[in-house]
């Protein structure tokens, strides 16, 4: 039997809502795989403070202590860098820029970023990960759509980085082959986060197929090939990053002429089979390791974990479960009912998944 | 009260479907303001046979007499040139091509239109109308996707322009700026049909909202302003096609991981008033009766019509119907609930429409 040992999968990009879904997603994360979740601060209200942010960490342990939460903080005009360094002395690590955050608190331009720069400068100097949701908004008037937003980002991520160079910057699930070569010509700080489902979707796949509609959207053949190249290269800035991004069933099976489906892919209870599944798709599976572990610990500085926190992926062919369900809530994995090459035969806490 | 009369509204692309679902769109055409449908032969099985293009025909009249049917085959290898010449004689008027028929009956490839040489010979000597679907079909190694299908296709159309001279060819649906610019730079005897939908969407709005998802898919802003220049400029080779294509309400309306939604958007029973609505909206009202009439009867020679075959539409703001029934069938028009800012005030057959 074909086997693999990864040690501590860490996913830095995830998901883990609040409330009933969080309570159902949140054990997902280990079932899939990883031991370490870059959480994201999007909650309703977002995450602004520190407080806020130690007390959904605590929340989370509570679902499931064996997983290590790294918090963020949502880029908001409400944040000062005295509240950076709160945050980093409370072990925060990350503050997530969304594209409708800078819109909403500027004229209708990115470059509204200029605003944020005490905030930047804080987080240079304290050492916090600036992660970018990088999109610009859709603007009819200057032909900026959903497929050209993310190319239409790169000169604001380049001008951050040249302005703050030390500044740690992620841009987050990457989709293009003009943000692969943008993040690779620029230096050692700027990495790039890729989602396991952007490796396998391209633009044929969501249209008129709300469940592999997310944002941003999945783009062009060469586009995904781009990103299996920097991933079969090895890439030591480029690791995963799933953006699992759960949301009920009905919101996103069902469409109305006023209301469309939720963007979004979850992939968190699949995660490191789908991953292997796909590099070897791509003959990249030697590069497994650094992708979903050493290459994203190593750029941000988490790699503690113990010697026998070890994941053993083994060789199957098993299907990916239809759906999940707790209390009210009912979420679908992605590729639900398709077959996957690999399953976790034991998890990084020694349980064991027998045939 | 401000009111436009339109003679003879005619749409030449348009999906009149079968059995219950044709008795309840059918008499939309009428209801839109329509009184000349260029019916598409897609049903199943396909319209082929010169005998099959009538019973369809009559079968339509039966629903509604009001309307003049004219009628499509399509192109498959059974087609021969002596059916063309039948088909010529009993008033079929043209071949329509879909790139899925091409490709079945290809390599893969859209080159093998050269299989159908003679049969655009015939249709060439009897001045049958060729309709193209102008898509190649995605082939992710070819990086050929959905997005560029139609660009893609363009260098075809040339080719069979350059070909077959005489033989009046009808690129169908536009999205494009390069398909807009290629129909304009080719000679008098090839066209273009736009569809209403086109006019209004992009590629933001049909993501994740499967209302909105049709085929080819509504592209990028630049796109669509090459469309309304087009008709801004009043050019009489292109004219409205709707590609009106009813389905049921939910196979457009629910997805699963398995099946997405149906392509295809409805607008027969609101196609005057919508397209009123949309020339207005970008300051092309001036041109409606060519669009809408004119430019597409002269094309296609049929300009025969009495002369109190008119519509009367006049200014207003009233929303779209929600849905239309019958027996056990539903259909949802495009912008439902929507404001319309037109109304058919008086039908081609006199009825009035009182406030």
């Amino acid at each position: 039997m074909t086997t693999i040992s990864i040690p501590a999968p860490a996913d830095f990009h995830v998901h883990l809502r609040q409330d009933e879904l969080s309570r159902l997603v949140t054990p997902h994360v280990r079932h899939g795989g990883f031991s370490l979740a870059y959480v994201m601060p999007n909650l309703k209200p977002p995450i602004t403070t520190t407080e806020q942010a130690l007390k959904y960490k605590a929340e989370l342990e509570s679902i499931d202590s064996s997983v290590e939460y790294l918090m963020t903080l949502y880029l908001s005009p409400e944040l000062t860098p005295e509240e950076i360094r709160k945050a980093k002395e409370a072990g925060i690590v990350g503050v997530k820029s969304y594209p409708r955050g800078v819109t909403t608190n500027s004229d209708g331009g990115i470059e509204s970023y200029e605003t944020y720069y005490p905030i930047f400068e804080a987080m240079e100097e304290v050492g916090m990960v600036l992660n970018l949701h990088g999109e610009v908004p859709s603007d009819a008037s200057a032909n900026i759509h959903i497929i050209n937003a993310e190319p239409s980002f790169l000169p604001h991520l380049k001008k951050l980085h040249e302005r703050f160079p030390s500044l740690r910057i992620v841009l987050e699930h990457a989709t293009t082959r003009a943000a692969i070569e943008a993040v690779k010509a620029l230096g050692s700080t700027v990495a790039c986060t890729i989602t396991a489902h952007h490796l396998a979707l391209t633009v044929d796949d969501w249209a008129g197929q709300s469940w592999n509609y997310c944002k941003p959207v999945a783009k062009f053949p060469d586009d995904r090939e781009a990103l299996r190249e920097v991933i079969r290269e090895g890439h030591p800035r480029f690791f995963l990053g799933s953006d699992s991004a759960p949301h009920v069933h009905d919101s996103k099976s069902t469409a109305s002429p006023a209301h469309g489906c939720a963007a979004g892919i979850y992939t968190s209870p699949i995660l490191l089979p789908l991953t292997a599944h796909l590099l070897e798709s791509f003959g990249a599976l030697d590069k497994l390791e650094g992708f979903v572990s050493t290459f994203g610990r190593n750029f941000y500085g988490a790699n503690q974990f113990a010697d026998d926190e070890k994941v053993l992926l083994r060789k199957v062919s098993r299907p990916v479960e239809e759906s999940w369900s707790a209390e009210s809530e009912r979420v679908v994995p992605f590729w639900a009912g398709k077959e996957l090459g690999w399953e976790i035969a034991r998890d990084y806490i020694g349980n064991d998944n027998r045939i």
